[in-house]
C-alpha cells in the first residue's frame, strides 16, 4: 500500500505535466539572491539539497555522480591540466573534484551569484569540503562569459557547471556557439570542456542534441554522456569536448591507471568500467543527435522548461 | 515560472518519502482484477500507461526500452533459441519482441492475470501490436512456477517479466533461489534468462544487488545491464544470466550483425553500441554488488516498497 | 500520522498558492464539451462529484447543503411559487429540489451546455433523481440571458445556478447588475431570486460582496448566507434577493410550518433553525460588504481565479 | 487555467482521501518538541502558520476566527468573569482575547509543551500580541489535566485550547467525561468553558457529536457553535457548556451591548450578529447529535485521523 508520510513536499516540475516530489525534513535555508530563488533542503531520500529556481540542483546522496562525471573525463582527457576555470560552480563540488588532481596548480572559479556560493559554504559543507580554502582556489564572483572575454588567460580545461538555460536567467548566453568559440580561444592546445547538457529521456532531448552539434560546430571531438542521477528524477546527460584528444579512444585500462596516478581519494561513480559505459549511447538517443539541426546562437538561444 | 496544468495527477510513490507524479489527461480503465489494482491512463508526459498496484509499469513513450532490453540481449546471447518462455508479461510487449526474432516458432506466455492480458489486448494494442493473435504465441492463465514445476519442457529463453516483489503479492517467490534453480533445469544447454531488477539508485540497490548474487548461486554468467526508463522517475536496471555463453564477450559489431540476420523490424534502443553501454556498471553499483550477502530463498524472501 | 492511501489525486486549485485535494477511486467520465472540460469522479471522501474546468461543482456528500441553501430559502419566501425558471442547473439537483415544492407546476430550465446535462443525466442519478422526466419540467439548451431577453414571459422565483466567472467563460455575464434588471423584469410582484456568490472566506470576498452590492442596485431586499460546503474547500455564500419580502422576518417557526405544508419529502440541510443561522453574517463579512464600492457591469466585470 | 506557482506544498491530510495544500514560502521553524513535531511556515494564502504534527492549527489569516469563537461566548456567558484559566494555548491568541476582558484579573495557561510557546512567544508576535508579559498572566508548562487534579481552586471560565484528540498524544484525556468532571468541580457558580470539537462535515462528525453528548452528561447547557476556518480546509465547531446560563437566550443587542462595555478593542467576528448565527446549527448536525449516543470515557476514548 502506498503511503505518504511526509506533510511537507517540494515538487520539481520537469514540464507542466510530469515532475518529482521529494518529502521535505527540514528546510535549512529559503531566501532569493539577487539572481535567483535559493532553497536548501533536507528531503527524506537525498539528504541535503540545493535547489534553484524550483529545480533540484544537487543532493548530497547522488551528487558524486554528476560532479564526477562533469569533471574527470575532462580531467583525464588533457595530459596534464595545471589550470583549470570552472564556469558556475556554486556550492563547490565541481571545485572538490578538480582539487583532486595532483596535477592542478590554480583552479578559478566564476559564479556570478556570491550568496548561492556564501550559502553553500556555510550550509553545505560536505559538497565543497574545505574546496574554497584551498591554496590552489581563487573565486571571482561576476559574469563569467564577460570575464572569459575581458581576460585572455588560457586554460587546460573549463569545466561549466551551470543551470539550464531558462529564459528568465543569464544561464542561456553560457549554452551558445559563440561562448563554445571563445571557450576554444580561452584553452590550451590540448585543452578540453565538460557540461551538462539535459536530460536524455526520449521526447525530450532538445537541449541535449542542440548542445551536441553546436559544440561540434567548435570542436573536432564532441562526446555525449548519459548518466542517471536518481534525485533528478529522469536520466541526465553531459556533453565533452577537446581540441585534440579522442574520449573514445580510451580503454578502462588506461583510465584506471590514470585515476591512480593522477587522482587523490577514491572516487565513487567513476573509473575505466563507468567510462566505457558513458562513451557509447542508446540508439535512440544517437538518431536524435544525428537528427539534430538546431545550431544554439546568441540570437538564437533555446529556453528549457521552467 | 513552474507551472501545473492538470487537476488531476497520478503519483508514483517510490518511497514514503519520494515519488514521480504524472497529470492524467484520461483514465481509459480503472478497475480491480483478482490479484491487483489495475488503471490504464493517458498521461501529458507519456502517453497510454499501465499502472498496476499503484506502480508505473509500462508507459507508450519508452516501454520500448523496457521490452528492448528485457529480451534481445537474451534472445541474442543464443545461438538460435527457439522455443521460449515468458513468465508474467501482461500488456504483451515483451511478447512482441520475442516474436521479432525469426528463429522463434513458439512462445509460451504463462501471467497468473488474465484480466490484465485481457483489458490490455483491448486497450493498449499498441503495445502488443497483434503478438497475441500470433500463430507462434501460446497462451496460459495460471501461475508460472507452478506450470514449471508441473511440465518438464525445456525452453531456450525464459524472459522473467513480473512485477517487483512486494508483500502482499505472489511475484515474491518468482525472485528466490529455488525458482532461479528451477528455470536452470527448464532451460536447453546455451539457455538464457532475463528480468528487470529493480532500480540501480544508490542507496535504493537490494533488490538488484541480492537478485544479482542470487542469480549467481545457480548460473555462471550473470550480468546486471543499466538502462534508464524515464517514467519511472528512477534509473532501473535488469539482470541477464546464461548457462554456457558470456554476454561480456559479445563485441558491438557481433551484436549488430546478429540484429540484422535475426531480428524483424528496427530496433530504438537495443544495438551494438547500446550492448556495450549496457554491459558496463558504475562503479558504485559494481561495489554493492560485490559487498551485498544477502542470498534471496523461498523462506527468507525480501519486498520491496509498496 | 499522515498517510496517503491514494495514487490518483484531484487537486482544486483555489488560488495559484492553495488547493483541496481529492482521492480518486474512480473516474466514470472524463471529455470536453463545445463550453468545458468536464470530469465525474469518485472521490474517497465525497463519493460521486461533477468537476467543469478543474473545479468541483458538487459532490454525492454534501450536494444536500448547496442545493438545499440555493432553492428553498428563495421559495419559501415567495407565497406560492408556480412558475420557476432555472439559469444553468447542471446535474438537476436545482431542479430536483424546485419540484419538491406542491406550489410549482412548471419549471423552466436553461442550461448552456447540453452535454453536462446528458452525461449527468446517465452517470448521477442520484443527483436529478428523475426530475428530468418530471411532467411539470421544461429544458431548453441554450444561453439563459438571450432567452430571458427575448421572452418576456415572468417567473415567480429565478434561480441562477450557474460557475464563478471565470475569464474564458460566458458565465461572467449573468453577474452584471444589467443581468440583474433583466432578471427583475422578468419576475413577477412578489418574486424572488437566488445565486451562490463565492467563498466567505476572509481576504477571498470579492466575489461575494461586489454581486450583494450589484444585486442591491436593483433588488430592495439582500442578504447574503454562509454555508459551508465540505468539498469546496472554503467556507461559501449564496445571494438572496427579493422584490417584495424580507427574508429576515421570516420566523424559525415560519419556515417550519411552510416546510410542512409546502415541501415534499424530508430536508436534510434547511429548516427554520438552518434558516436563522444562515440569516446572520460574521462581523467581518457585514464589514466586507459595507466597505464594498464595486457595482458588477457589462463592462466593468470580475472574474475569480481558475 | 489552473496554475501551481509553488514548488514547495504543505499538505494537511483531513483524512486518508482528502487534505488541504498551502503552497509554502517560508519556513520559519521546524523541530521536534518533547511532545510533538512543530513548524511555523509562511504560507501564500494564510500567512505565518503554526503547524503541530502536520495539521494546522492557526493561520495569521484567520487566527481571529478561532480564538474569538472559542473565548468570547463563553466569557460574555458569565456575568464577571475574574479568574480564567487556559488548558493548552500555545501560540498565546486565546490569552490575547481573555485579557480584552476588562473583568479579568488573573489568567492561568497551563501548556504542556513549553517549546511551543517559547517559538511562538518569538517567531509569532502577532498572535500573542505581547500577552505572555502582561501582568495578569500566569504561565505554567505542565500537564493540564494533573494541575487541576491537584490544585483546587475554583475559576469563572476554563478555555480548553487544545490539538484533536490523535492516538500517540495525551491530548485525548482532555476530552473525556471524567475531564469534564473536574472541569466541573474547578469552576465557580456561574462558571463556562469553551473548546474546539472538531469539524461540522457531514460524515465527519464523530468527534463533534460525541463531545456534546458528552459534555451534556456534566453540564446542564451545552451548544454546538458552528464557524467557519477557512486554513482548516473544512468546516469547523465549538462546543460551549455552564453551569447556570443559556448562551441560547441572549440576543443580539445584550451581546453587543456586553461587548462595548466588557471587552477592549474592536472584535473582528463576533458581535451580537454573530452570536445568533453560532447559536442556530444546520438541520444534519442536530440531527447527527440527536442520533450520538457515544460518551466519551477515559478508558474508552475516541481518536481523529492524524
Amino acid at each position: 500500500m502506498t503511503q505518504a508520510k511526509n506533510s511537507k513536499w517540494f515538487i520539481d516540475y520537469l514540464t507542466p505535466e510530469e515532475g518529482h516530489i521529494h518529502g521535505i525534513k527540514k528546510t535549512l535555508y529559503s531566501g532569493q539572491t539577487k539572481f535567483q530563488a535559493m532553497e536548501i533542503m533536507e528531503t527524506g531520500s537525498y539528504g541535503h539539497c540545493l535547489v534553484l529556481d524550483g529545480k533540484m540542483q544537487s543532493s548530497e546522496v547522488d551528487e558524486f555522480i554528476y560532479h564526477e562525471v562533469l569533471v574527470h573525463p575532462a580531467m583525464l582527457l588533457h595530459p596534464a591540466p595545471k589550470d583549470v576555470f570552472i564556469v558556475g560552480g556554486g556550492e563547490g563540488a565541481t571545485l572538490r573534484e578538480v582539487l583532486r588532481h595532483k596535477t592542478v596548480n590554480h583552479c578559478l572559479m566564476v559564479d556570478i551569484d556570491e550568496e548561492v556560493v556564501r550559502m553553500s559554504e556555510e550550509l553545505l559543507p560536505e559538497y565543497h569540503a574545505g574546496a574554497f580554502h584551498d591554496k590552489r582556489t581563487e573565486l571571482a564572483f561576476t559574469d563569467a562569459r564577460r570575464w572569459l572575454e575581458e581576460n585572455d588567460k588560457k586554460y587546460d580545461v573549463i569545466i561549466i557547471d551551470i543551470s539550464e538555460p531558462v529564459e528568465e536567467g543569464p544561464a542561456y548566453l553560457l549554452y551558445t556557439r559563440e561562448f563554445y568559440k571563445l571557450v576554444w580561444d580561452r584553452l590550451t592546445d590540448e585543452g578540453t570542456i565538460a557540461l551538462q547538457a539535459g536530460t536524455t529521456a526520449n521526447g525530450k532531448l532538445l537541449n541535449l542534441t542542440a548542445v551536441h552539434k553546436t559544440l561540434q560546430q567548435v570542436f573536432p571531438h564532441v562526446v555525449s554522456m548519459p548518466a542517471a542521477i536518481p534525485s533528478f528524477g529522469l536520466p541526465w546527460g553531459f556533453a565533452l569536448a577537446s581540441k585534440k584528444n579522442d574520449p573514445k579512444k580510451l580503454t578502462a585500462e588506461a583510465i584506471d591507471k590514470m585515476i591512480a596516478q593522477r587522482v587523490a581519494g577514491e572516487l565513487k561513480y567513476y573509473d575505466g568500467e563507468a567510462h566505457r559505459h558513458l562513451m557509447h549511447l542508446p540508439k535512440y538517443v544517437r538518431k536524435a543527435i544525428e537528427e539534430q539541426t538546431i545550431i544554439i546562437e546568441d540570437n538564437a538561444p533555446i529556453f528549457t522548461y521552467n
